[in-house]
């Protein structure tokens, strides 16, 4: 790790993934972030999955790289200790992260009455104040009636929504601490978890297609939409998916797998322009249809053989322990992996998972 | 819009999601972002969903609050310009944002030949130097077998890595600017999509669950891991999120509902400790059948009454349309949107997705 914000302290009072996450980004980055929670742990403790001693893996992989302090929150000297953590002196300090309610002694207006220039950075559920967890925002998202199949909703495993917000909330305290600053002014940034789901169903263009185009996005299984990719199975059972949002990719399709004059003969067999990827998306049962026999009589070596360095974009479907086992990607031949581990040996913090208890 | 960034300046070159997200949540910050395009429009210019009259939703949706200038990049006048646009004079320019193959003229050896202390933020496929997207990036992921009801994988439609790897630039350009500001010290940032997947599958515990349990995640359909929530149908035909993440949230549907006296008889009944995350995972189907009926009996207006307001953690499903229309937090009724339009006006820059076409 570079340690770029070596000089950066900040206080965070949290559970869960979304601040815990923002400040682990900002930590892995070189700031201290200290993380403060209630006399034995606060709610994510325990959160599965545990190792066998009991120890919560989920806690431990989201806290990396941070200092922990345990109070009584609930006493008013473990309020007192906290507040003075929160307000410590330094232009490079007073910074608090939070995705608690703020209580009476951790509201902003509490906790500038002993620093004027405080930075705090909340996460709330709904901006009417009301509760949200990704769960229940996802649900109104509209995301999970159009994936997979359709006839039922389908929920996201990754918790998108709380990743999106502790990034969200990892930049906007870049962005208070830059202007602080600037000004000399700290803020209370207020962030609403439905707002970052809001925010990014507006910026893919969603709200634009129903507003615009009264078009409600249906549910298209692994296809993508606006261009050609899906997944394909292979002779010794995998699943590979395959994608291609250029000319260029597209054409390292027909090239690689040597279907290429078979692929052409679909523009005018579907009468659509082949060469642009809305021509693609309108005829891609015809394209799946060429396709699926080359993959089908592949063993997953054999399509990683052909495709590998075409240019076509693929890549095989894993799971957990596959990923963990089988990809290069996820091991020390990893610049990502070997830097973290270097970073760890020499900031004498605990990155593995495994060493990490709460308090 | 607070405008707390307005001194900032970035120039961007870029197409489809991840390095336009990162610059537009700059650009709504505040930041002065010129996005580059070659003449006519990069690879997304034309990216569905469109309007009728051609424009591109996505693009537009995905580059609000920025400036916009094609070049003639494959030409050395071309390459000049932009060039000297990114190596732009001040302690607040000399900034690159870019997701695309940096080719002879943008490698960052040439270009910080004009501007030495030059930040350039560069958004690759994996770390070894090839190709990927979101979608071949999420199948190594281990999510799509981990989601739905098994048997087989399930994409997601939100590209979540695109949106990590766009807030992951964002948060990197902001350290990488402080640090530039304390040093005098410019730097090329370099960040693979796969490390984003890598990073969070193994933040969220899951790489810790394979390497210390040897366990891999089963897909559990609309059902939370390790605590009680799932899916419920309402009288109406309409689908409702129920979740509970801690002891309180796990009172109040008892109570909300009035079945708390049978909620409790679950403990003894499954032999579980009811009051606790775990015990109600592995209770989840008992707990879930007593639930069924209640849902099942009332439509979404009546569990809309008997939920808001309780303390109970629930949301309905929504497909695009139910968000746009029905969902009052999807109006200028959230203060979210109303900034954002009174941003606009003062800052006399565009942000309906309807009137922005890239060149």
């Amino acid at each position: 790790m570079s340690g770029i914000l070596s000089d950066l302290r900040i206080v965070e009072v949290s559970a869960f993934i979304a601040a815990p996450l923002g400040g682990m980004t900002l930590a892995q980055l070189g700031a201290d972030v200290i993380r403060i929670d209630p006399i034995g742990g606060n709610i994510d403790a325990g959160r599965w999955p545990l190792a066998p001693d009991g120890t919560s893996l989920y806690w431990a992989s989201l806290n990396k790289a941070k200092r922990s302090v345990c109070l009584a929150l609930n006493k008013p000297e473990g309020q007192e200790i906290a507040q003075s953590l929160i307000r410590a002196p330094g232009e490079n300090a007073g910074i608090l992260l939070t995705n608690l309610p703020a209580g009476t002694w951790m509201s902003y207006d509490t906790l500038r009455r002993g620093r004027d220039d405080l930075i705090m950075l909340r996460l709330i559920g709904n901006s009417d104040g009301s509760g949200a967890i990704d769960y229940t925002v996802n649900c109104a998202s509209g995301f999970p009636l159009a994936t997979g199949r359709g006839g039922e909703p389908v929920n996201h495993v990754l918790p998108a929504w709380d990743i999106a917000a502790g990034l969200y909330l990892s930049t906007g305290l870049l962005a208070a601490e830059r202007g602080r600053r600037r000004t000399g002014r700290g803020q209370e940034v207020v962030l609403a978890l439905s707002d970052v789901m809001l925010a990014s169903v507006s910026n893919l263009g969603y709200v634009a297609d129903v507003q615009i185009n009264n078009t409600v996005r249906p549910p298209l299984g692994n296809d993508l939409y606006g261009a050609f990719g899906r997944d394909f199975g292979t002779s010794d059972g995998r699943r590979v998916m395959l994608a291609a949002i250029s000319n260029r990719q597209w054409r390292a399709i027909g090239k690689a797998t040597g279907l290429g004059a078979q692929l052409a003969m679909i523009g005018p067999l579907m009468q659509v322009d082949i060469d642009t990827e809305g021509g693609r998306f309108n005829a891609r049962h015809a394209i799946a249809a060429v396709l699926e026999a080359w993959f089908a009589g592949r063993t997953l070596a054999e399509v990683r053989a052909a495709l590998d360095g075409s240019g076509v974009l693929w890549g095989p479907y894993q799971d957990f322990g596959q990923l963990v086992h089988d990809d290069p990607r996820c091991s020390p031949a990893n610049p990502m992996f070997a830097a973290r581990m270097e970073g760890c040996r020499r900031r004498g913090r605990h990155a593995s998972a495994s060493t990490r208890k709460p308090c």
